[in-house]
C-alpha cells in the first residue's frame, strides 16, 4: 500500500471533471456531467457516484458505486440491495501499489453484495479481490461479464428464479 | 465493400468457439457457451445470439443481437420490442473494409429500435451509422454508454417515464 490516503466520496465540479479526462474509461456519463455543470442543471459541489484517492492534489484513482433496491436485484440470494460498482480506475503511473484495492476494499466496508462488469483483461484482479464469476444468463446479462462479491450468508440467485 | 459475402447466424459448435477466442470481447458469455457444449447442457450446433461474416472458412467479424421485450423497455417512445446488439467486432486484418456496416444494417433490416453499449473509443463508427447518444441516466444506464438507433416514429424515451 504505501499510503495513508483515503478514499473520498468525489464531488462534481470543474477540477473533478478535468481530471476526470485521465481516465480510460470516460464516456457520456461524464459528459452529461459536465453539461449539467455547464447548463446549471446541476450545482458545483453536487454529489456524485464517484469515490478517488487523492496523492496531494491529484486524482489517481476512482471508481463509481450506486446502491441497487432490492426489487430490482436478479443476482443475490435472498435479493437484496446490492452495490454496482464500475469505472474503477487507477492511472498507469500509480498501478500496483495497492489503490485498486482499496478502493475495493472501500466498496465491500457497506457489507452488501457487490456486482461488476470489468473489462474482459482485468479478472485476475478481480479474483484476487475474492470476486466470482456470475452464472452467465444472456437474457439478463447480454453483453456483461458480470463478477459478483458475495458477503457471509449471501448465494448468488439460482437458475429458478431467471 | 468489396464482397458479396453474407451475414450469418453463427451455430455453437468447437469451431465457432475455437474462432471467437480470436476476438478481443471474448467473456464471460463465451466460456459459458464452451462449457455447456463440453458438459452436454447445449447439444452441438445449437443456435446462438451470434451472427458474423466468414471469408471462406474464417469468421472475420461477428456481433450479437437479442431481442428485448417492450416490457423491460426503458429506452423508446412508444415503448416496444427493441433489439440488443453487443460484441460487434471485425478482426482487426479484415477492418476498413465496410464489414461492421454491413453487420449493422443486418440489425436494422428487422426495422426495430436498436440499442448499443459500444467501447468508448469507437463512437465515431456509430455516429456514422445513424446512432445517437442516450440521455444517461444512472440509475438506468450505470456503467454504460448507451447509444441508441431510432427508426421513422420512434422517440427517445423522456424524463418524466423514468
Amino acid at each position: 500500500m504505501g499510503t495513508s490516503t483515503q478514499v473520498q466520496p468525489l464531488l462534481i465540479n470543474y477540477k473533478t471533471l478535468e481530471e476526470f479526462k485521465r481516465f480510460k474509461e470516460y464516456g457520456i456519463q461524464e459528459l452529461t456531467m459536465l453539461e449539467d455543470l455547464q447548463g446549471n442543471i446541476v450545482e458545483n459541489n453536487s454529489e456524485s457516484p464517484f469515490y478517488g484517492i487523492y496523492i496531494g492534489n491529484a486524482l489517481v484513482a476512482r471508481m463509481s458505486l450506486y446502491r441497487v433496491s432490492a426489487k430490482y436485484d436478479h443476482y443475490f440470494d435472498p435479493p437484496q440491495d446490492y452495490l454496482e460498482l464500475w469505472k474503477l480506475e487507477v492511472l498507469k503511473d500509480y498501478q500496483k501499489q495497492g489503490y485498486g484495492k482499496q478502493l475495493v476494499s472501500f466498496a465491500k466496508s457497506f457489507h452488501l453484495p457487490i456486482k461488476t462488469n470489468p473489462r474482459v483483461n482485468s479478472h485476475a484482479f478481480w479474483e484476487r479481490m475474492g470476486f466470482q464469476k456470475a452464472t452467465y444468463k444472456m437474457e439478463r446479462d447480454l453483453g456483461e461479464n458480470p463478477l459478483l462479491w458475495l458477503p457471509e450468508g449471501v448465494d448468488e440467485q439460482n437458475d429458478s428464479e431467471s
